[in-house]
């Protein structure tokens, strides 16, 4: 058995659902108009159900479960991201509270801030990639304004409870404002984030089956927050420049359908992930997973022993047609693992990491594959290692 | 004669090239890897010719002549422009200078800065739209250490001299950082940013058929920015997030096509700019025109006298499906038109202000259509507000 192309870097990215891609040619024809146009709402726009910029803003609400707030949409979810942070904090904002474990878009945003004289503190993990439910109470102090911390890790799946975070932080300082970058999450388990309790939740399109370039940030009303991109005044004043119609388009197509399937998707994709384990049990490959049951089923992390995990996947790259990720493929350069490191991982278990995100396309076949050629280039690199 | 829709919008956006959005289907199944994946160059990737992130980035620098520099692509051109003036002003900058007639990507940007306490100074429009050039003379002092006029106004078409203004810049200061709003004129007007001069150059995929939430800032060579968006470093790590790769498939497929182009549609787009005035003179309206002979004739700003436009703009709309402008539609809290003030046009001209754009789609017939309800409607207007 061969296959044209095999991919499990569904973390990474994904296509566009070949059924949304679709639709985008009519999309494109019927609803172009610029949304600021003051006649935007003249023209086949009138009518309920149709994808006008606010009906398709509506109902992506509808699927966080975000009827106590607004979304703004973004060109990406870094700049959602980039959005609820540098837009909350302001001159006198005392103490910015990140995990390790989070994605550079927080994680480096956080550093820009510490590098611009703001006192920022980092949580640690705990040994299962959530975030170390001690040491994030040790350091929520009452002069902490502002906490951003992850739903679902892109690098190992770990869930964080969310809603507890922000409990314990509402009851220390109940003005704090607490962001989540959900990008792992969103159509993938469950979210509401009136549950969950968040004032500002991140999505992105292009990891559930939307395009790329597009994200969107929930904020909770009374939240405050300032632009980072000045313009035209677009999105209620919080991100100005002409929106990204057709690109929100297949966001607001795609929630609506990972939402309705979200239990089906999920049963699909543990099984996948099942499989992937049971079969790499049963080969002789000595390796250490970074992925626990409770996990998100979409991620699997693991190192494979005495490996350079570069040299693998390019190896499955070349010869089998297998794409897996190294670890966030958002960090063009990658210095080590950040997070894999604050799980406590040693340092040659690092080096051996491949991520595995299953998607909605893979099949259990492609899951065979992907063991057996895995399990014949680890031999491979091992014996020509020696 | 009657038609479905007549667009007469299109300097505040196009659909995008209906060839071009059915090519988005098989582009969204070859090519929806992640560029910043380290297998990305491996998998249908490494042919020449082939639409990889590298391979449209060159050729859309080619369009532009920019051989000296880099692209970097953003999810807007507001983003670019925001991108050009906020990653160039240092804490040290002395002064800033723009006109008076920039797009409010660049003039609120610009307004960012004055509030923050730069010191920004803003050039005075002539009488035909253009940077007035003796005002500008006399504010270019030495201490300017960042410049941003646009190459052709949203608002009217009236072409600033940019090679002419680059050099004065640069006679006075050398070092100082002159920044392009090319979003009107690439793929219009000729545009080559080698010869103009400039260290900066924005533009939009929107304007010329290709994908809302695409823009791309043209970076010299040696020019030194920072980034405004923080996270995985993609961009040279001028602009982190994903690459929004559809979107810019249709910048770079548009351009090439533009480009082509370029001077059988100028002529394409000049007749049908030519019937409609020749038209609205036999017409008994009384208007005045703040676009000019030498201007783009992509934009025709025009004044109906006594009228106000967005009642006439909308009476287009409903009673017509023909979609006109009244300026830059970037604009959703309009107040007055910073823009026509500044060239002295009068408090009720401002008012009776309609922008006529054309586009590649427009036909002589719908011009001849335009002119007609357009007398109509306006007629209609006088006799009921009498």
């Amino acid at each position: 058995m061969t296959f044209d192309s095999v991919f499990f870097d569904n973390a990474s990215t994904t296509k566009i659902m070949p059924e949304i891609a679709e639709e985008l040619v009519c999309f494109n024809n019927d609803y172009y108009f610029n949304p600021s146009a003051l006649y935007y709402h003249l023209h086949r726009m009138s009518e309920q159900n149709k994808p006008t910029l606010e009906n398709m803003r509506q109902s992506i609400l509808k699927c966080l479960g975000g009827d106590n707030g607004k979304l703004i949409f973004t060109g990406s979810a870094t700049e959602a991201s980039n959005l609820a942070i540098f837009g909350s904090v302001k001159k006198n904002t005392r103490k910015i509270l990140v995990s390790m474990g989070e994605h550079p878009s927080v994680y480096n945003s956080a550093l820009e801030l510490k590098n611009r004289g703001f006192d920022v503190e980092f949580v640690n993990l705990d040994k299962t990639g959530k975030v170390d439910i001690d040491d994030f109470e040790k350091k929520m102090t009452e002069d902490v304004d502002f906490v951003s911390i992850m739903h679902v890790s892109n690098e190992t799946g770990a869930i964080n409870d969310i809603a507890r975070l922000v409990s314990i932080v509402k009851d220390v300082n109940p003005k704090a404002i607490f962001h989540c970058d959900g990008v792992q999450a969103f159509g993938k388990i469950n979210v509401n984030v009136d549950d969950l309790g968040v004032d500002m939740y991140t999505i992105s399109a292009h990891k559930i089956y939307g395009s790329k370039g597009v994200g969107a940030l929930y904020v909770k009303n009374k939240v405050s927050l300032k632009p980072i991109i000045f313009g035209g005044g677009q999105e209620s004043g919080l991100r100005s420049g002409t929106e990204n119609l057709i690109g929100i388009y297949t966001l607001y197509r795609a929630s609506q359908i990972v939402t309705k399937n979200l239990d089906e998707n999920y049963n699909k994709i543990l099984n996948l992930k099942n499989l992937f384990l049971q079969k790499l049990a049963k080969t002789n490959l000595k390796y250490a997973l970074h992925s626990f049951e409770d996990n998100s089923p979409y991620i699997v992390s693991a190192s494979f022993e005495k490996c350079r995990a570069e040299t693998l996947l390019n190896m499955l790259g070349d010869y089998d047609n297998i794409y897996v990720g190294n670890g966030s493929a958002c960090s063009s350069k990658k210095m080590g693992n950040r997070v894999l490191e604050s799980m406590g991982v040693s340092k040659s278990d690092i080096e051996g990491n491949l991520r595995i995100s299953f998607g909605l396309y893979n099949t259990p076949e492609e899951v065979e594959y992907l063991v057996q050629k895995l399990s014949e280039r680890v031999n491979m690199y091992l014996t020509n290692a020696r």
